[in-house]
This record gives C-alpha cells, structure tokens and sequence, in this order.
C-alpha cells in the first residue's frame, strides 16, 4: 500500500493518555528500541535530524495510507494553537468561515484552464459511490458509478465561485470575505511529513470584491497577516512580495508570498495570497449590478497557509536536543519537575509545584497567550533521574522548565531552565517561589523575542549579492538567499533552475531597488531578486 | 448533477462582508424576490418551516454536488462555539486530538464485518490519483489506476485501530483517549440540510484501553458529556441510555445515545458512544503486554456527534418569527439598535450604541460564555422602519436586542427585547445605560434556562405510557415519546416499525423500572423502553 517508511513502526503516545499512570513521565509509555532514541545531529544530515525530531517528539507518523500522514496528538496541538492565532488574525480583519464540499464535479474544473492544467496531474478521483458485500469479501460494485466523476479538491476556487454564483448579485453583497478550515488532496509521489504530504489540513480564504483596487488590497492584506502569524507567533522571519510567474499559482494574476530559510539554508514558502482577478468570476459566470446598474464580474483573490507551518517551525528553532517551540504556540508553556532521592524528600517539592502551577494558571489571559491560559505540567516521576527526565521535556521543546529539588526548597525558592539556551546558561538559579510566576510571564516573552531575533540574524547572516552568474553558481552551493538581477522572463528563470536548482523565492517588496542587469542574459533588471533552493 | 433543489437560487449572504457599507443593515445586502422572505408556520408545514430557517437564517445551502452542504457563514458561526464548546468539554476530561487520513484502503475496511456490512452501501470510492489534459478537456486517466481503491472515511474505526497497532505495546500505553474533527462521506440517497447529508463535519473519538471495565466507564463518560453539552450549552433536554441491538452502530457491542424531541413531536438521535469490546483490536491484531506479563488485546470505545446538532438546535428553539439560539452558543450575543428620524436624532442614540458596545465587551469573561467576550453588534440601518430592522434581528436569533431611540436618550435609558419571548411581553422598559450591561449578562442566563425549561416540559408533555399495541398505535399518530414494554428481539422491534414506523429510539437510564408483558407478543419486558418516530 505504502511507499514510505516507518508507518509501522513503534512509537511512544504519551498524549491522550490519562494523567493517572503517575509513575510516568508524561513522555514515558513502552521503552522503545535504543535506536529509537537518536536524533541525528543537524551537522551530519539535517534531513535524517528533522525526521528523527518528528518521529521523537511524537508529531507525525507516516500512515499505511500512501503519502497520507497521522498528525498525532503532540503535533496536532501545535496546529490547534496555529489555527486558534491565525483564525483571530481573519476575524479581525473582517473574514467569516464557512464550509464547502470535499468534491467537485470533474466538469467544475475544466472551467477555469490554467488550474486544471496546474492540479490536473495530483488529483485523486472518486468514481463510484457502493461498495458491495459477497461471501464477506468487499468489492466496488460496478453498477454504482458516477455519471460524472469527483475531484477530491486539492483547492476550492472552482467549487466555492460556483457557489459564490447564487450568493452575488448586486454591489450590496459584496465584498464576501469568506475562509475555510479543512482538508485538501494532492497526489504526491514523493512526500515528506509535515512538508509535502497527500492529504494536508490548511485554510483556505476566498474574497469577492466590486473593484480591482478593492482585491488587490485585500490580496496585500492578506500576505501581511501571514506575515504578522509566521514573525509574531512562529518567531520566524519571512520575506515579503510576489512570486515570479513561473512560480504564481495557477488560476493567478500574480502570487504574493511570504518566505522563510530554514536552519539548512533552504527556502521554505510558508504562505500565498493570490490576486485572481476575474478569472473565476467570468469562468463561472459570476456577475453582479454594480452601483451605476451595469453589470460587472467582480474581482477576486485566495490566500492559504497550511500544516507545512509545521514543519517551518520544527526547521527554523529546532537544535540538536529536539523541537524548541515559540511560547505563543508552545502546548506546554511551562513543566515542573519536583526532585527528591525519597518520598519524605519529594512530598514538599510535589506540594510546592502543585502550588506554583496553579499560581502560573491564575496569570492574566493577555494578547501574548491568544487570551487563553498558561499551560503547565507537572512532571511527577519517579524512576528516571533528573538528567533523563529534563532530556525528555527538551525533546518536547516546553519553553520553560521549572526545577525544584529539596535544597531549592530549604531556600523557599525554584530554579527556571530555559528551552532556547540550553545547559546552565539558560538557568536562572535561586527564585524565589513566590515570585516564580511573574519571571516565567517575562521569560515567556524574552524566549519568543529571542528565537526570533536568533533566527532573523541567522537568516540575514546567509543573505549575499551575486553580480555575475559564475559568482551564483558558486554562492548557491553555500546555503542561504541571495539577491541577483533577472531580466524578468520564464526562459531565464527555468535556466538558472536547471543548471543550478536554484529558484526564484519572491521579490521582497523591502529590497534595494537598483537596477542593473540580468546576470545570465545581460538584460535590464529592475531590481535584484531573492534566488534559492527550495522545499 | 444535483437531484436537491434550491442550490442556486439567490440568497442574502450578510456574512463575510466588511461593515463598512455602512447604510447596511448587517442583515441587508441584496433584496430577495418577496417570496423568498417568507417562513412557512410550524402548523401549516413543519418540514417547509425547518428548510425556511435554514434558508432566511443563511444556515447552509445545498451544493452543485450531489448530497452535500455548504455551510454558510451564519451556520458555521454556530458550529464554531458547538465545536468550542465541546472540544474543552473533552479535554477537561483528559482527551487530546489528533488527526487521520481521510481514505481507507479496501482492505481495511473488510477486517471487521460487521462495520463493512453497515457502511458498504454509502461509500465514496476513489479509483484513480490523475486526470489528464487532452486539447483542454479533463479526463481521469486510465494509466493512473489505483492497485488498491480507497474508500472516503465514512467513520474512521479501521484506519485509527490499524495505526493504534504502531502505538500501543504495553499497559504503560494505555488508556489512549483520543478525538479527531473532521468530515466524513456516507453517500445518503435523501438528504436534508445539517440532518443528513453526503458530507458531513463531525468529532470521532476512539479510546483504548486496559480493561473491559475501564472502556465501560468511558463509553459511559462521554455519552454523559453528550448530555452535558446537549443540556447545558444547547439547552436541548435528552434522554440518555442504550439503543436496542437493532439501532447500535455495526461493529459495536452496544451503543448509548442521548435522544432528543423535536417540535414536531419526532425524535433525533444526537450523540452517540459505543462500547466496541475487543472487536477492532482483534481485527486489526492490536496487542499489549498487561502488567503481569500477558498478552492482551486492548478494549475500545468510540464516539461521535456531528453538525446534524445545528439541526437539533433549530428544531429545539426556533419559532414562526426565525432562529431562536441560546445565548452560550449564539454567534451574535446582543445587538444595539440605534434610532431616530434625522441624523440630529440617531447621532446620540449612536454614540450610546457605541459607548454601551464597549462596556459590554468588558463583562467578565467566564465559563458561561466560555471565557469569550460577548459578541455584540450595532445595527446602523437608517434606511428600514424599526419594525422591519427588529424583525430581522428576530429572524437571526440573536438572544438579547437593545433598543435605543430618542425618549429613551431623554431618560439615559435603554429598551432590553428578548428573543425567547417576542413582542411587548419580552421587553423591559427605561433599563439605564450605566446598568444596562449587568442586566444584559443576568437576561442571557434567564434566557438560556428559560429555553430549556420551556423544552424540557414541552417534551415532557408528550410522553406517554402505552398499555397495549392497539393503544400504542392511536398514541404514535400523536408527537411524542411513548414508554412501552418491548420482548428485547429484534423481530418485534421490526414488526412495530413495520406496522406504526416508530423505533426503539432508547432505553433511559433514568426511567421507571416495573416489569411487564411485551405489548406485541406478551413476552416478559424487564422495563418499559422508548418508542418513537424520528428523523
């Protein structure tokens, strides 16, 4: 059935699992083969390294389901905190969810060229709606095929225009600011968890405008809430502006992105928003009376961000010990380890993390936290020791960890480990319990500052100008953006991709804006654009 | 394509609509033909009425697509708070999510019987993962045919017990408690919007677990959580207890459920849990290692309760004037009407709107409203007569509407109307502004008791005990519950739905439990079950 690798193989659940089993370490369960436990230093293969993180931390499993993954509860809890945080960032400005079918009539598709070009070659298809039972063998029963077959949509445009038909009919009812949470298929022959994956869960916004200026600005909008989420939430610096052509959605006048470098040096796209101007409206026939009484196609865009979030997140502030996870999006904001070699020992360091922990969840519910409480666990094991038991909290990436031991307690007081600087440099010794809450509140917004600022120097750091081709193919062995002048056109973009497996990443609307020329035709460019290798 | 009407046909979508047009009522956008603005009455025709709702209230549509819905933005607003409401009632209880692929290979399907038996019939095929491009018309490939077909999960039992496979080895594993949202296809032959469609959204849970008494408690757990948010958030009275063996899900040991009454008199089934016994673990050949050292196989339950709520909660409430929504899942908690005949007169009544907004959106936020703010919108309609902006309100549902004219401004007073009591007998005069927000807060909580009050005695009104078939037979022309005594065969039980087409829609935990004669074959009956006809 599968392809891929590893969908049988044991793995820990820690989640899901009632707190009950109090030996535990939340990250205990079944002892899993000593082999299980490596991760592969990001030094010696960065792709192994992610793998192993995804598998340890418990984020994703590969299924038997070809190119489908199991997002498991560890990773499904990161992606319940994204939707929570870019959800309200649609809510504020003006957009609605709705929901619209999985299928789509294979006939819907063909409206709308360019998209059915683009999707065609990825689609899965059902063409049957019974199967049937003989002697308990299950078969497709023959006699219950379709008229017309149904694309799994791999996107909306085409189904949700359709729809959009009977909901617009005058100026009055527009604009439409319209997203949907769901699934989406998209045939992959060679996927990556979180990255590139069959089935994938995404948003997907799609508006109605009366004017061009109207969505254009709506598209731009779009991009910078994208924008807002992956710097402000993720802590992951982004690139800002359109796609080349040759890299623009199909169905698009033009793509506006946002695009991240990943620890490795390779770009990873991490959201879009289109401008499609009236391609589905005049494709599905779609009009509307405009103000004056004429009659009008109105004007529309789509944006979408997805799971692969995910695995930018993992790229971007993972390390060598595990997933390190920004605390806006953290599901465990803080771990508390009481210690103690004996029962007598432990008791009072129990009661005083019981204490704390309450404390942590009574701190005001701000913006920082998406107005939701602090989330603390206390780690109540037994039987492994205190290197062991941090070791596993660090693989979870927790932001903070809190340590308090019997001579912490002699003291009244606790020790605060932080996620992003591991080892004794993150360790502020000695604080005094009853301030304890207030520190992790200020160390929760320094970590989240911090991971930012250390991946935007990271990025910058890898960011070099390329004035002649012969300077570019030697640079794009190095990994890293750089800036180089194109002459704007598709031939010299597919060239550079070829001989170099570099692409086209955006043309930051930030960057410098002097002209030159194209460092493979010598023809005019108005400004450098961002080049890289890419997921 | 599609068998369903009313897919197409004009509707108001208000929703997803920037406020700016600001002479809109929110409700506003294009004028639909007269006819369309009516509802049907109760009396004159309960079916009509529901589909009227749901299309005046701008709940959900049907599709272009055979069987499906799309959810419009005011329907999905409902499913929202369900959703949030729901999901923090299975997290306090230990529960993570988690999410897994939406196709399951044929096989899996085949490995337990009874399951491939009950869902054979309504499934969604896919047979092929391409299309193909000829002179721009699509068709399915024939080169790109699956080896093996992939059913669309209609309830996703096998794929979850095949990957639980992976993740449990040992005790220490267990319990495993997890829930997944998502959609799922059972292709239904007659559809009616949120009730039954192709397509539907929903929540799965799938728990494993040690013991045969430990998943006991937790199919009993969560059906009470059913009951719970049932009860408490959609102010829906359930009955709650096992199906007959006729109605349990296949592949289940027996089933529990909360039952519901409509207006009409007809019952709908609202939640479900199923105690599954080892029947998925054999199947898919799940072991453990007990703490004695023994291999076992783990003990399973699984529980669902999908967007058919959104119906129950229309069916619940809702009267001849529109929606009727409690306010703990209203989507729009109050609505400030300002008045006037000039803009000299509505500008005060607007800055009060505005100001009173504002106070209201600082109430505390607790678990009543699920820690949200309230959600509160200002009608700044100049165009409509009050009576047409109120009606309008009405129709939406929204809880609590405040009206501010020009005497009321006189006075530093408001007028509070709620929708659970229309007209004059529902309002509270001269209510001042500086105090107007607190009795806002003290109506939504007498408004949602009141809903379920006035439920719960209209549902109790109609249940009735039946001492012989001939009585039951005149009883079940009227709407209702009847209590009866049944032999427990599965042959009678079909007799009388045969002969009168009510079921056995629950056996209450809660009810009377003298023993009887079957009042069909005069068999012993331990205790009178619940018969009725239902959706």
């Amino acid at each position: 059935m599968s392809d891929q690798k590893g969908g049988n193989q044991p793995a820990n659940n820690n989640q899901g699992k009632k707190q009950q089993k109090g030996g535990n370490l939340a990250g205990g369960g079944g002892t899993p083969p000593a082999d299980d436990k490596k991760i592969t230093s990001r030094t010696a293969d960065y792709s192994q390294w992610y793998l192993d993180i995804v598998r340890r931390a418990e984020l994703a499993d590969n299924s038997d389901v070809r190119g489908c993954m199991v997002i498991k509860p560890n990773g499904y809890a990161i992606w319940e905190n994204m939707q929570r945080a870019i959800d309200g960032l649609f809510k504020a400005t003006g957009h609605v969810n709705a929901y619209f079918p999985l299928f789509i009539p294979k006939s819907f598709f063909q409206k709308e060229e360019q998209m059915a070009e683009g999707f065609a070659k990825e689609c899965a298809v059902v063409t049957h709606y019974r199967l049937k039972s003989t002697n308990g063998k299950i078969e497709v029963d023959p006699e219950a095929k379709l008229e017309e077959e149904l694309i799994v949509r791999p996107t909306s445009e085409t189904i949700i225009w359709n729809t959009y038909k009977g909901w617009i009919q005058s100026y009055r009812d527009l604009p439409l600011l319209i997203n949907q949470w769901c699934n989406v298929v998209r045939w992959e022959m060679r996927t990556r968890l979180f990255l590139r994956t069959s089935e994938f869960l995404w948003q997907e916004g799609h508006t109605a405008h009366a004017t061009q200026a109207e969505a254009e600005a709506e598209t731009l909008q779009m991009v910078n809430v994208y924008r807002q989420f992956a710097e402000d939430w993720m802590a992951m610096p982004v690139l800002v502006g359109p796609k080349s052509d040759g890299q623009k959605f199909p169905g698009a006048i033009y793509t506006l992105c946002i695009e991240a470098l990943m620890q490795d040096g390779k770009a990873l796209q991490a959201g879009t928003s289109h401008f499609l101007g009236q391609n589905f409206s005049k494709a599905f026939d779609v009009q509307f009376t405009a103000e004056d009484g004429k009659r009008e196609f109105p004007w529309a865009t789509s944006w979408g961000a997805s799971t692969r979030l995910i695995g930018g997140l993992i790229m971007t502030h993972s390390d060598d010990n595990g997933l390190v996870i920004p605390p806006r999006l953290a599901p465990t904001h803080v771990v508390i380890c009481p210690m103690g070699r004996s029962d007598e020992e432990r008791a009072p360091c129990t009661a005083a993390a019981e204490k704390l922990a309450a404390a942590i969840a009574e701190l005001p519910r701000d913006d920082f936290y998406g107005y939701q409480p602090l989330r603390v666990k206390i780690d109540r094991d037994t039987k492994n020791s205190p290197g062991h038991r941090f070791a596993e909290w660090e693989l979870r990436g927790v932001p903070v960890r809190v340590e308090i031991g019997p001579k912490d307690m002699e003291k009244s007081a606790c020790v605060l480990a932080r996620r992003d600087i591991p080892g004794k440099e993150g360790k502020t010794m000695g604080v005094p319990l009853d301030v304890a809450p207030q520190q992790i509140d200020a160390l929760m917004r320094e970590i989240q500052k911090n991971l930012f600022d250390r991946a935007k120097k990271a990025r910058d750091a890898t960011m070099r100008t390329a004035n002649s081709y012969d300077e570019f193919k030697q640079m794009i062995e190095q990994p890293g953006f750089i800036w180089a002048h194109w002459d704007g056109t598709r031939a010299t973009e597919d060239k550079i991709q070829e001989e170099t497996k570099a692409t086209i990443r955006v043309i930051p609307f930030d960057g410098p804006k002097e002209a030159g020329q194209c460092m493979v035709t010598g023809q005019p460019s108005e400004k450098r654009v961002i080049f890289a290798r890419a997921y």
